[in-house]
């Protein structure tokens, strides 16, 4: 996996992540990657000076500023592992199923979301939707980092998981009763579909209910990921107990 | 400007979009690519079928699914002129004041929630960030066919404009207030900061008040289209009175 760019790879170091290599243009100076380079040496991270042309390769368009850590691939965590250990810290959970995401850069954004509202777990399905690969880490901005993504076989399997263990799984959809009008507190599950196709129709059915985002457009098409961050934060607000 | 693939093009055709063109694909069928053909034609469109690879071209590597409508260049609308049909209306206004956001996605993705919500502008500067190109457009998923986008030379004065109309101006930022503790009725403009550097600080000053997204990561940055989506349906929540 790479982490292309000073923010991606100074968040990767930060986070203790496991970094293979870290590859600097060797033509380059500025102070923002004079600390990189520092930080990568106090880790004992390898450091290896390149060219730009090497970079440009292998950040595939994407901007790279100079800098570029290889790490392991990304190791997707176990979602029973998850719940167990957030049940037995009195956690009150917030999952997020994705159904059909296949754009990393929503992928990536959703990764942020789950970060910055403290989503416990990310579920991406084997089959259908994207993995984390270097593009969603990089558009995830750092967050891949901290936020628990889980690869499961079966997303039906992991709602009918998720019901007996006790959570409330809301499917997303633009025919679900108002977001505002259900109770998110709680465990809950919330499960996104992919643009296009929205949740599959088994999916929707093996889930407690469905939600809706209120639409007052012509087109009411969010982004996957404007809409998780959307459905996340209203649970949060409802946590949270305003009004 | 192109609207690239059938949703965009077809938004382009119902929205009654100032269409040049239509560019179809000459050896490819389909029911939906013959319903866009037959309604272009109904609307006096000129159509040219033509080959795959100058549709690849033009294209830009955006899946263009066998269709191309070039239309007339984006117009953007006066914002005082949208200001005072809406106050004519009675209606309670919401806008949204792009400060630096640059990424033609992030763009797209805020107007399609802005045509979501129902907010009656987004206000981009001239010279901080993004305008209306067909990247925006082809990422708005035809949404930018009914969002009244208009551009402002300074949006310091847009701010100070709005003040003046009795508008109550929020910028978002990480050191604000909650965005739960605001009152978000009435109306009301949003500004909403580029990635990276977010709302100037003269702009910040500017502006009623400063709201936050509550945050609980460690990464702590959300994409700016999301955030936009977040803080404008917390908008819509309390418009609609829910708690």
């Amino acid at each position: 996996m790479l982490e292309i760019g000073k923010n991606a790879v100074n968040e990767a170091l930060e986070a203790g992540a496991n970094i293979e290599k870290l590859c600097v243009q060797k033509d380059l100076r500025s102070d923002a990657l004079s600390r990189i380079v520092k930080k990568a040496r106090e880790r004992g991270v390898k450091i290896i000076f390149t060219d730009k042309a090497w970079l440009d390769k292998n950040a595939g368009g994407a901007a790279h500023q100079g800098v570029i850590a290889v790490s392991s691939e990304y190791k997707y965590y176990d979602l029973e592992e998850i719940v167990s250990a957030a049940r037995a810290a009195g956690k009150q959970m917030t999952i997020l199923l994705l159904d059909g995401v296949e754009d990393p850069h929503n992928l990536g954004a959703i990764i942020r979301v789950a970060d910055c509202a403290g989503v416990d777990a990310v579920v991406v399905p084997k089959h259908r939707g994207c993995g984390v690969t270097d593009a969603v880490s990089k558009t995830s901005a750092g967050a891949v980092q901290y936020v628990k993504v889980a690869k499961v076989t079966n997303i039906n399997d992991t709602v009918r998981y998720l019901r007996e263990e006790g959570f409330t799984v809301f499917a997303t959809d633009m025919d679900g009763k108002s977001m505002y009008s259900a109770d998110l507190t709680g465990d809950i599950a919330i499960i996104i579909g992919g643009e296009g196709n929205g949740v599959h129709a088994l999916t929707k059915k093996l889930a407690d209910g469905i939600i809706a985002i209120p639409q007052f457009g012509r087109v009411n098409s969010l982004n996957a990921s404007v809409a998780a961050g959307v459905v996340v934060y209203e649970a949060v607000r409802q946590r949270e107990k305003h009004d």
